[in-house]
């Protein structure tokens, strides 16, 4: 396949134009490990170190032989891919083995069912969908219970075996003396308008969950998100480092409404809580934010707040799941056990496109699958891949992690010194593991002009990213919603000799910072 | 890997229970053109006739070999997967060739722009979302208009070069003598008044368009659209078969805002067209809605009602697209230019997962490339496949499509025999070359108690894909949304021996219906 350069572009042609001004435009025509080869001018590969792994999907690095050879052989045995409606053996497998983790990393007991679908956003799409399905018969249920009883008590007033005291219309705020109608009016009117009420979501500031019309609305970035929003499911964020505000959430949306209880022949008020909550969405590490993570003190937090009011929390472990952290969930690393945990980026092994949300048993509505489907979701070649991807994370008692979690130490003690060298160019080093994020000081006052300028222009993040794949043959770019930061998301087969790479780069990328060298900056 | 039959399914267990009822839970081990195997008590391979075909996503059979060799060839060069933010030549390339088949097809001039996505539920939300944020645009446009000429207006006004006319008042339903600032109120509220309403999307009743909590709310089913009626955007629905309702529809939705226009020193008001539907959304053919073609004088009518109003035609062809039709996009057939047009299923040659939503260049929005992201599109994988599923289809000068245009007529003559030899059990027969669906008369008074309990449970196409699996190895589904229409979906490289196949398994069946035969419908 020749690049054809020639062809007028004719998908995404505003991206590769921007490509094309950051020096970035080259075709990939090979990948390995960690590295990515295009062909210079000259006919020869010219690699280049990649720490963007994906964007945190290639975990075991581009075209990990294991994964290759588990594709190799799919084909050859003529496996159909899609056989919908059939024992679909590939996917159930994958679903036992992620429990076999969970059971291992969060200590429960209780099964999670998994619901697979093609893509990260998706398996956000479906954890909102079954979190919104689940609290609609929750909703029902309690309307149903309150229907019932308010007829029990109709019937016990009308044969003399209760009386409905004046405290009665007092509770609900009726006139004193108001009748059984007038209670049921109010009642039932008090149920129906907090069942109209759209599904509610809370989750945090600078969150990151998909671009999908219905979940567009959690991803924080406004630029993504206020062009469509008054297309889908409403979101309360909370700030990361202000928890408090998740306890100002509940309280003001938190609702009751009135059920009606016969006691010892007097009809009384009970309220009853009602199920405002559709989930509360939460990265184990947000990704796009600028990786940011959340500590122990702070799923404890969230934990308690959401127990107290039955509010489900789900864990998207898009990004910072599958081992990249040192565990296979980060979620584990902070006690953050989840009602719902999405997967995608790297269960697909880095070739195929796989994702799953995983349902906590005692919380799962089997009905679900009646009402949601996708043509594509749990194929074989999919499936069959992810199920390689995790018996390789798997083998030799969980090897990739400490891998992930030794390299991890070494790149944040190198990120440390540099920013220990250059403190007015490092502002930040964060993350865990291999989900790594180097945080920038604003360069907006700088002396040279390419460096102040994409500052200005919030795109300081690509200018860094263009000038290391330039220079230096290192490819990362900046987290989505927060472009001050560059993302490190390397394979765990990263080696000593492409760390020390990354040290020289970064070296070299701080100090044309600090002298604010238009020349060298603007070079390659 | 073995069957596994022992575990505990944990991936959908109610599915798999239904399954196994039905008698159709076995698990397939290889597939090739239109036959699925799968191991039989004996250890020998038993062949299934599949006239599901990945529910339209097999337009080439399972395991095309010449699919399965470009997946081998992609594999063993090491091409990389995953390398976003770089130039994606296979996904560019997929975009040129799809541009051919469109200018070939509907003799359109401009390019179509391509936004690649991992499902056709995907690709709807693409297109639902690029129409919105058009929209939004184009709002904001008018009224940035509006301000700038209430500006002007307000400056004429006050330099004494224009006077304002009580008519403006009463253009507006203001008092007589209202002012500039009363006016200028008024039409600021106007606007803001129809920014803020929800986006509309127009549909047709009976559509599907995925289930994502964005695009769900496009699917007509209620079972699966209303548990979410609160998280998504708007959509009438309108029957294809009474499309007086898009006129009523578009004339209760229409809404213009005034506009201040000093025209020769008078402030006159001009009524502006205010973007109020986002988009009509339409399958070329029905597909889970029971198979339902959409003709040229239906398309005529669309077409012309969405011009007056300048409301955008995305023609969703997950399904009836990819030369099933005898063309390649079956919208060609029936003249239905599309402003937005949809891609998934077929489009990954039956291995990968490939989705595209095409934007008509007068329509498209290169920002959008800036919103709107995701980590597995474009990818080189399904890119790669995708393209050479295009070359495969157009190659002999389309001599696939004819292929699916001749299969169809023959198919569709062996259903029409059927229907005049059953007419009490067949009741119409619907479709276009190799999307067609077979429509059975209502079996609920049936003597025999297996028929008359699927029909009163809705689950009639599910006990006659159970009998034919059984009875016959041959296996299809009824659609989704119309559950006693059977869909016949083969692939173009369909035999005789296997269309007399299914001539004799469904003459039976209507056999086995017409004389009520509890024996023979449960047999197997």
């Amino acid at each position: 396949m020749s690049t054809a350069t020639a062809e007028f572009e004719l998908a995404e042609p505003m991206m590769l134009q921007w490509l094309t001004a950051l020096g970035v435009d080259v075709e990939f025509v090979r990948g390995e490990g960690n590295t990515l080869y295009f062909v210079g001018p000259d006919g020869a590969e010219v690699p280049v170190l990649d720490y963007a792994g994906g964007y945190g999907s290639l975990i075991l690095g581009h075209n990990h032989p294991g994964i290759v050879g588990a594709a190799r052989e799919f084909l050859d045995a003529g496996t159909p891919v899609l056989a919908q409606a059939s024992r679909q053996t590939a996917a159930s497998r994958v679903a036992t083995a992620l429990n076999t983790v969970l059971r291992r990393e969060f200590g429960v007991d209780e099964p999670y069912f998994a619901v697979f679908s093609n893509s990260g956003a998706e398996s956000i799409e479906v954890a909102l969908k079954h979190a919104e399905f689940d609290r609609v018969l929750k909703v029902k249920a309690l309307a149903d219970g309150i229907t019932e009883h308010l007829g029990a008590a109709r019937a016990a007033l009308a044969d003399g075996t209760a009386v409905l005291p004046d405290a009665v219309a007092a509770a609900l705020g009726l006139a004193p003396g108001s009748g059984i109608d007038a209670v049921a009016a109010e009642v039932g009117g008090r149920v129906a308008a907090l069942a109209a009420r759209p599904s509610l979501f809370i989750t945090l500031a600078g969150g990151f969950h998909g671009k999908l019309v219905g979940s567009v609305q959690l991803t924080h970035n406004p630029a993504f998100r206020t062009p469509f929003a008054t297309m889908a499911p409403q979101a309360r964020f909370v700030p990361l480092d202000r928890l408090d505000a998740l306890d100002e959430v509940i309280a003001q949306e938190r609702a009751t409404v009135p059920d009606l209880v016969v006691d010892d022949g007097v009809v009384t008020v009970v309220e009853r809580d009602f199920p405002v909550f559709s989930a509360f969405v939460l990265e184990a590490i947000q990704g796009e934010g600028g990786i940011r993570v959340v500590d122990r003190a702070a799923a404890d937090r969230i934990k308690a707040a959401c127990a107290a009011v039955d509010c489900p929390v789900v864990v998207d472990e898009i990004q910072s799941g599958m081992g990249r952290t040192g565990a296979f969930f980060a979620g584990s690393l902070i006690g953050l056990v989840p009602d719902y945990v999405t997967l995608a980026k790297g269960l697909g092994g880095g070739i195929a496109k796989a994702a799953v949300t995983l349902v906590r048993g005692g919380r799962y509505r089997p009905e679900f699958e009646l009402v949601h489907s996708s043509t594509f979701a749990k194929d074989t070649f999919s499936s069959t891949l992810a199920l390689t991807t995790l018996e390789l994370l798997e083998a030799d008692g969980g090897a990739a992690y400490r891998r992930a979690a030794d390299l991890g130490e070494r790149l944040t003690a190198l990120f440390t010194a540099l920013r220990a060298d250059f403190p007015d160019v490092v502002k930040d080093v964060r993350g865990k593991g291999l989900m790594l994020g180097l945080e920038f000081h604003d360069q907006s006052a700088s002396a040279a002009p390419s460096i102040a300028q994409a500052a200005l222009t919030d795109t300081f993040g690509y200018a860094v990213a263009g000038y290391l794949f330039r220079v230096h043959r290192i490819r990362t770019f900046p987290t989505a919603s927060a472009t001050t930061t560059l993302r490190f998301e390397p394979s765990v087969l990263l080696t000593d000799a492409e760390i020390a790479r990354l040290d020289t780069a970064l070296r070299a990328l701080a100090a044309v910072l600090r002298d604010q060298d238009e020349e060298a900056f603007t070079a390659g």
